[in-house]
């Protein structure tokens, strides 16, 4: 992969694992998801150092629908995140909020961002 | 939008204009596309001010279907991006390369990474 100043290159640690959640919410429990989100991916990108980044968003037309595009240091980081107590607990917590769940794992073309 | 160090906080212009981009390759010119993406982004975060972020990255079991996840400063930002001479020539250059494409206007819930 090329890559143009992206988070891997500034830790140095190579090509990125990047993976992209679609997920679809109970509309009527989006406000509980987003909050039980915002806890998640705050705590994981502050103490999770293979964590580069968890950006979520909400489609526009369909706020019930989410996508998380992941980034992480390398897949060894992934599976440690999904292994954390807290990761378990997030999932716990949302499970009766989510409706389906769309994981896609992918290859990063190009990961381009301004330079740091 | 509740943001934790994200580019646009970086760079203080407030809530970031994020889209999602899915775009299906003919698979027989999938390295081509790869070739004209890449130079496209490359230029965008170099050049343009306001294009925080754009990252590429292919579906790892479907590799003629691509993501671009689009982050600006702002909606005008995304306006001026494709309104320039380069943005133009690269969509008409793919344009026989690209089978479908869905553009998908979002709104950031949590865009999380590591502090700069």
């Amino acid at each position: 992969v090329a890559s143009l100043s992206s988070p891997a290159l500034a830790q140095g640690t190579g090509e990125p694992y990047v993976r992209l959640a679609e997920i679809e919410i109970d509309p009527a429990q989006v406000d509980a998801y987003r909050v039980a989100v915002n806890k998640q991916i705050q705590a994981a990108v502050q103490s999770e150092p293979g964590v580069l980044a968890l950006y979520a968003v909400a489609d526009k037309d369909t706020p019930a629908l989410v996508f998380v595009f992941e980034m992480y240091a390398d897949i060894h980081a992934y599976r440690s995140h999904i292994e954390t107590e807290r990761f378990k607990r997030y999932k716990l917590s949302t499970q009766a909020m989510v409706r389906s769940l769309k994981l896609r794992e992918t290859v990063p073309i190009l990961l381009g961002t301004k330079p740091r």
